[in-house]
This record gives C-alpha cells, structure tokens and sequence, in this order.
C-alpha cells in the first residue's frame, strides 16, 4: 500500500479502520482521507464511539446489546415468553425480528462452538444460556426453545450442544431449530448444492 | 435496515460509519457489532481518531496531511524543487510517488472544478497554487509544472483553467499534464473506449 510515512497518526488511524470487517488498507486510507476533509466528520465519529463505550451495555437477560439492565425485547410485555430463540450474534436477532415471525424472547450467542480454535461453551455463552433455560423452566414459563444457529459446520456443532443438553436436563421441553430448505426469491440453479439437499431431505406433502 | 432501536448511541454510531466511502447501511451496522464486540477495538478506533485531529495537519507549501509545518516530502533536500506536480487529492499524491516516477515536489487541490455545484478555484485551492507558482517562479527555482488531474470532465476542466493561467502569467513556463493512454495489464478488449480512443490520438512512433 502507498504511503508516505506522513504522519505516525493518520497511519494509526488507517491501521484501525483496516481491522474493521468489508475494509482492508486500501479502503481503510480512502475512509481516513475522507475523515480528515472535514473535521465535522472526524469529531462525529469519535463522539458516537465515545457514547457507545459509556452507554451501550449487555442486556442482563438475553445479552443484546441495550442501555439499560433490560433491553426493550425482554422489557416488552406483549412477548411470548414461553418461547426462546437462540441466535449466534445480535445482527442474527435484528434480522430474525425485523421478519415479523417470531413473538417470543431470544438469547444471543456470541458466535459458534469452534474447539479447534479453543471457543467452548464457557466462550459463547452456552453455560449462561443453560443457567437461563434452567430458571425459566423452574418458574414454568418456557415451553419451546428453537435453536436458530446457522446451517455451517460450527452452527451444527453449536446446535447439538445445546439440543443435547436441554435433552438431558428437561426431556419434555420442546426444542427445535429453523426449516432448513430453499431460500425465497432465488431459482434452483443458482442455490448451492447443500442448500437443495437439505430441501430435498426436508421435504413436505404439498 | 433491521433496526431495534435497541440503543440510541448504537444508531449513533452506525449512521457515523454508514457516512465513510465503502460503507452503506449494512456494512455499517456489522462494522459497529464488530467493535463492541470487543471493548479495545472501540477504544483504539476512538483513541485513533482523536490523534489524527490533535496532531495531522496539511503542509504548509504543499497541503498533503502531515504533524509538522513541512511535510517530509517539502522538507526532503534531494527532491527536485524545479519540477511540480498538481494532484487532486493526497490519495492521488501517494499513489504518483509510490510509482517512483516522480523526481519533484507536489501540490495537492480539494478536488476537482465543478461550477454546478458551486466549487470555484478558490474552492479547491487552484487560487493558493497560482501564488505558489508565482512565488516559486519569482525565486527562479521552477521549471515544469505538471498538471495530473484525472482525465474526467471536471478533471479536464481543472488543467484547462489552471494551464491557461499559467501560459497567461508564465508563457516560458513549462506545463504538461500526465500522458494519456492503454493502461499496463489490461487487455484493449477491457478497457473503456474513451481510454481506447485516447490512446489511438496520442499514439506514437515506435
Ligand atoms: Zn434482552
Ligand atoms: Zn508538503
């Protein structure tokens, strides 16, 4: 990448912003110069990242990211809270909620099992999530935890984990996971290969 | 966008980065989950930021970013002060030098003339480097100035105006501007027939 060596602080600067996901060094040094045309633009940025680390938190009880000990899902009254949803990231939940689909609660995972690279239960947060279903259940109000990890490897691993240890625990709690099948809106042809099997395998009387 | 309105410093956040070249909507949100991710990387972006506005500033003689009055470009004794290049951006400048082709000193505009939407000369700096040339011309060190803006309506536009100024004032002056051509490695089935046409108007002998 071309630089100059002009200034030890534009280059951390371009450092920074190229650790971001979609930049490398390149998009990374076009984001810094555009920063730096204007120092409204610089100071915006640093105020909302300054605000974020004194305000933004973990909701207490399903770990999205909030600004108050409960966020507005798990404070919202009009939710199913026998139904909990499993998701591997907030972004995951945003989407889930924004389809209208699901009425009830979430717990956000912090990503997947992956023990190859050291992340275990303890890492992503399967442990709390078990001590929450292990409440829930206490208290009677849970009925159904549906395990929306993804349809990868880890997602998979991640899955069985929890499938098998709510099974062992609490053998009539209901426990799924999200329809595996064709995306909407995309022909056959350009669906990968995995995608169409697992349509097949799952598939229905029409 | 999938939005919760989970947190109004999050919001914040995410449309600050959706501003950057490169980021839209999306990206700007995973770019947001992915520093608060992780405590550190929030505040290395934030302490990044906070450098480059203490301590960059533009050249005094040439204005591309640097800590100092000088940039090391400006302040290196070996560079060849009668020979001066004008750029429209610092981006532009790092990638001329980086190519190794260039001997002389540079000066960097704002941008390209655009009188639509209301960038004049002064605007992009056109007016400072004039007095530049002027200064440099009354000390007897310039010999060539080379005028490498983009080959785009405004950036033709930009090397008229200034090119007429300085035959103008400096009719001895020497000026050129980039040469136009096939860029290296493309092959001619790829490349954009102004480009294409360009090359064939300033072929030459082989
Ligand atoms: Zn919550
Ligand atoms: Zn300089």
């Amino acid at each position: 990448m071309a630089s100059l060596r002009l200034s030890p602080s534009l280059d951390a600067l371009v450092d920074a912003l190229a650790q971001l996901p979609g930049f490398g060094p390149r998009s990374a040094q076009r984001a810094a110069f555009h920063l730096l045309q204007d120092p409204k633009r610089l100071e915006r940025l640093e105020r909302a990242l300054a605000g974020v680390r004194e305000n933004v938190r973990r909701c207490k009880k399903c770990r999205v990211f909030c600004e108050s000990e409960l966020c507005p899902i798990c404070s919202d009254e009009t939710r199913d809270k026998s139904l909990l949803c499993v998701v591997e990231s907030v972004a995951d939940e945003l989407a889930l909620d924004a389809s209208l689909a699901w009425p009830g609660l979430y717990f956000v995972l912090s990503g997947r099992l992956n023990p190859i690279d050291g992340i275990g239960p303890e890492e992503i947060g399967l442990t709390a999530l078990v001590d929450r279903i292990e409440a829930d259940v206490a208290a009677g109000i849970l009925r159904e935890v549906v395990v929306a990890t993804s349809y990868t490897p880890e997602g998979d691993a991640t899955a069985y984990y929890l499938i098998a240890a709510v099974k062992k625990r609490y053998p009539h709690l209901r426990i799924t996971r999200l329809a595996r099948g064709l995306p909407s809106g995309l022909e056959i042809e350009y669906t990968d290969l995995s995608t169409i099997a697992g349509a097949v395998y799952a598939r229905r009387d029409a």
